[in-house]
């Protein structure tokens, strides 16, 4: 199946040279793929003239002029950049000319374009940002942490049946298990919010709610599928971030203090490598906005060429499973 | 300045064991501190008689029969076990009998109990739970991590000067920094609650306002004061605590995976735990409940006896320092 991805070829720390390389090494890679750049003609072309040795009827280039800088107003943005390489490329998607839409750039002007650009899925009330979470039991898929704060029950609901269906058809686990963040796991536990959406998912058939998860046993025995409110998400994949940095940075000090220290460093090298890596999410891609009526994927900021292909190689499963249409039959059958 | 505090015995995982030592402990350490053991007399007389050596004079034994145990349901346990460890000791307290309660027991029967029976500074809307967060720039005071969630901004701008009072006193920094903890840091970012208090805290003359605090700088460039609705509190400190104890696992198990990594381990131990003791957050004590008359302390579930020495002792500086006097002064004041 051909699946077409519209890049963002301006947005993230290192764009164009990462986002341009990115998108050759997933022609080079993945047979399926076609990337249309989307940006700034004279730059990217000057990036690709960089390349050779690259299958140059699957990359296209769309110029768009403007850039939508991470420090501006996200729906401002959206609205009056209609030239810019975000909303250029998402309209691509719209129009049915690509299948799905990457971006390493600004998480606020995604998360309006998508809505705004691309559009909801009918029934689909909000769309949600779903980033996976490396854990000791393998990744979890962490919905929402997007911009859309104050969710409802009835958000939550739906961000669990779509949470479900991704974590179902990209990782391959039937029937993923889905647990609702919480301070506690008894039932009087929690928020106003958090309450009244618990007896919800317990009673919706379309996925297999297992109760509460506390914060302390997310990274060590968390649910397949993680539901939040998008302020509690976004708290939670942040603060994992800054602490596993930390602790890196911590742990590193302690190996590098004296020559003592960095002889026993490099006998543990390999060994601390091989552990670490489980907290490692390059190979996951980018974080999707689920609910919409194309693939959006929210790539990390600081993304080089491996992060930006990975996000580009993920469109394949989501286009290749359907996810949008089992979306669209399981909530907007809701409606 | 005599301090006297009223230990619930029987409250933890290693209760009245490590609870009766730490009193000793904390009576031998502190000349000052007298320390009221409350709970089933005959238990805490039998873990006395293991120890000869000790200001007998400043230990006493208040017999309370009933336990609440951690699954009950906190405002019915606080309701109808009159006679247990807890509810004794905190009477100790209200009928001026003891300075301060120290409890490694229920989180959620020590929070209702301190309201209930304790009793709120005139003033004080809520009280809040206030531990300390280990960071690379030292501890961080997070308010609230309690279990009275969805709290209005008036509750926040509390919580930030009874924050403030707490820290300056006890950590001896004049004027510490407050932040909210949000999902970025520009102005138009957060959710309604954070929109809403973020304002009044800029207006508010009794702290040092510096804005926004993303979770992702909280583990490397926090504020002094961390403020934050109980539930966001609570998903942030039990995080930390857990992927603390997930990456230390990991670290571990590359260390102790071969002969060869075993040796590494060896040359560097001392530095890695130097390292480490930056998270270590033992000779904390306990998290304070402030905005109470009294002073009630939480101590960790897990706590052995150092903790509870160290809850006990950390009574001296609130009461030496008025802490409760001045947050009446504060926040009694906005009435």
């Amino acid at each position: 199946m051909d699946v077409t991805v519209a890049l963002d070829a301006m947005g993230g720390d290192y764009a164009p040279k990462e986002t341009v390389s990115g998108a050759i090494e997933a022609v080079k890679e993945f047979g399926q793929i076609s990337v249309i750049l989307v940006g700034r003609e004279a730059d990217i072309n000057n990036e690709l003239s960089k390349y050779e040795d690259y299958p140059k009827d699957r990359i296209k280039v769309v110029n768009a002029d403007e850039i939508i800088d991470m420090g501006e107003v996200p729906t401002l943005a959206i609205k009056e950049k209609k030239n810019s390489s975000l909303v250029v490329a998402m309209k691509l998607v719209r129009d049915g000319e690509a299948d799905a839409i990457v971006s390493a750039g600004s998480t606020g002007a995604i998360l309006v374009g998508g809505q705004l650009v691309v559009g909801r899925i009918k029934g689909v009330k909000r769309p949600a940002l779903a980033p996976f979470l490396p854990t000791k039991k393998g990744m979890s898929l962490l919905i929402d942490c997007g911009a859309n704060v104050d969710a409802k029950p009835e958000n939550l609901v739906q961000f669990a049946q779509m949470g479900s269906i991704y974590y179902e058809n990209v990782m391959g686990v039937k029937n993923p298990t889905v647990g609702i963040v919480n301070i506690g796991t008894e039932e009087e536990k929690g928020n106003k919010l958090v309450k009244e959406t618990g007896p919800l998912l317990k009673e919706c058939k379309d996925i297999n709610f297992i109760g509460s998860v506390e914060a302390r046993d997310i990274p060590s025995k968390p649910s397949n599928v993680l539901v939040c409110e998008a302020f509690v998400g976004n708290v939670i994949l942040k603060l994992f971030e800054g602490l596993a940095l930390t602790f890196l940075g911590v742990v590193k000090k302690a190996l590098f203090k004296s020559t003592k220290t960095k002889v026993g460093a490099l006998l543990i090298k390999k060994s601390l490598k091989e552990q670490l890596s489980l907290f490692d999410t390059k190979d996951q891609g980018g974080a999707p906005l689920l609910g919409l009526k194309g693939l959006v994927v929210k790539a990390h900021g600081n993304s080089k060429s491996f992060e930006i292909k990975t996000a580009i190689g993920q469109c394949i499963t989501f286009k290749e499973n359907d996810i949008s249409g089992k979306i669209s039959k399981v909530v907007g059958g809701n409606e």
